[in-house]
């Protein structure tokens, strides 16, 4: 009876944002830095009175950016659910904007009930890097096989055991993930590659960044990565791709959303 | 005798550089703050041994980028002039890259062959601004009738007093100039303005746009921007827009550009 009075005091809000991840050290909460979570909990508090925790999407790494980032928190507060973003962003700093706000289900789980994300990462095949957006674009100097690089990108597609495409960190309990699209553009000496997937392993997007970059240098083989992926060797994949070029694009929940079904 | 003797010891050379902006008080040396040309004399001194004074292409305001910015200087350095670009770039910070560094004959100067310069602008129309490329990008609130701020543009083409499209600084011989080309292009929320003109008055683009933002929001009508051009009445104009959605885009030296055929 209590846990039913608690619950219908509290609301539960999504808030849906953008932010620039130059100089942040990641999304959550840490001893030391700067952190998206540490803002957003320090914004809520100052407009509400009220110590959250917010449940985000995914933890984004020092320097990544988003595009669409998914978070819910409960709250008291009586300021209506969709105006609540305008006091909000009033004490966010520029290089956070909160998008949207919305009362949803007191079910809802932005990290559980997220299906599928769009990562983008962008770089760009020169000498010099740029000084005008550096902050959203890595630098691989020296040629790339483009060809090669794109003969790999059907391999990840569809389910495997990514353990060779993570770094060490947190235990997780399985490695397996289902990747759904994986796409390679260019734009004269400029790269995107756009990947979705049910998950991603820690620093899994930026392995695989990495691993195309060998590729592309002749490096690695179409067979090495073939191998990276059936063995689980860390070794035959990539470095770590720098994090800037890294942007969470898109949080897909709908079960429905056509990307979903090339699984 | 010793002229000859002196410029015969002199290369001239030509740099071709990007910068960001916006950590920079411009690009002219202030006796406060950290501009373009105090960060490149600094390099070359670094570089060269030499204490000399570059000719830039323009003078761009605070928070001002250039996709490309032109500049010459003279030198006595045995370092090459096509190598001079890497060492320069080592003692450059990331927001200003040389791209290119050339010999050029004596005679060349930055400012004075400059025969146009095209200069974009970028705004959003939106209520709250974007977290990420927030640097290169301004935003303009409120409701904008985009035929009415298309149907104004061809008002500025051609040779006209802008007096009324400037701001008090230091004094000009003439407030003539000619704009070749000037375009106004929309991707949803999303507005860029291009112009292109033999030469700027002091913040003439960013109050161009300014008055493009009082016609859009009904402030100003297309009789009142005629008549600022006919009258050089600054009250007649719009303010002056962010400088942060400015770009100096290119430089043009060559007469046989077709872009300056527009005439």
């Amino acid at each position: 009876m209590n846990q039913t009075r608690q619950t219908a005091e509290f609301s539960n809000i999504r808030l849906i944002l953008e932010f620039d991840g130059s100089a942040f050290n990641g999304w959550q909460v840490q001893v030391k830095g700067r952190t998206v979570q540490g803002e957003i909990e320090r914004a809520i508090y100052e407009v509400t009175g009220e110590k959250v925790r917010v449940t985000g999407c995914s933890r984004t790494d020092a320097g990544v950016h988003a595009k669409q980032f998914v978070l819910n928190f409960p709250t008291k507060t009586k300021i209506p659910a969709e105006r609540l973003r305008y006091p909000l962003n009033n004490k966010l700093p520029a290089d956070i904007r909160i998008l949207e706000s919305t009362k949803v289900p007191l079910t809802f789980h932005a990290r559980k009930h997220a299906l599928a994300k769009t990562y983008v990462y962008r770089f760009i095949n020169a000498e010099i890097e740029p000084a005008i957006g550096r902050q959203y674009i890595s630098l691989e100097k020296g040629e790339l096989d483009e060809a090669a690089m794109q003969a790999v990108l059907p391999l990840f597609l569809g389910r495997h055991d990514f353990k060779a495409f993570m770094s060490q960190g947190s235990p997780v309990a399985s490695t397996l993930r289902v990747i759904y699209q994986l796409k390679l553009e260019r734009d004269n000496n400029q790269y995107t590659l756009s990947v979705t997937g049910n998950g991603f392993l820690y620093n899994m997007v930026r392995i695989i960044v990495g691993t195309l970059f060998y590729v592309g240098h002749g490096t690695r083989t179409l067979e090495d990565v073939r191998r990276a992926l059936t063995l689980g060797n860390r070794d035959l994949a990539g470095k770590v791709a720098q994090a800037r070029g890294l942007m969470l694009e898109r949080v897909i929940y709908d079960p429905a959303d056509p990307i979903l079904n090339l699984e």
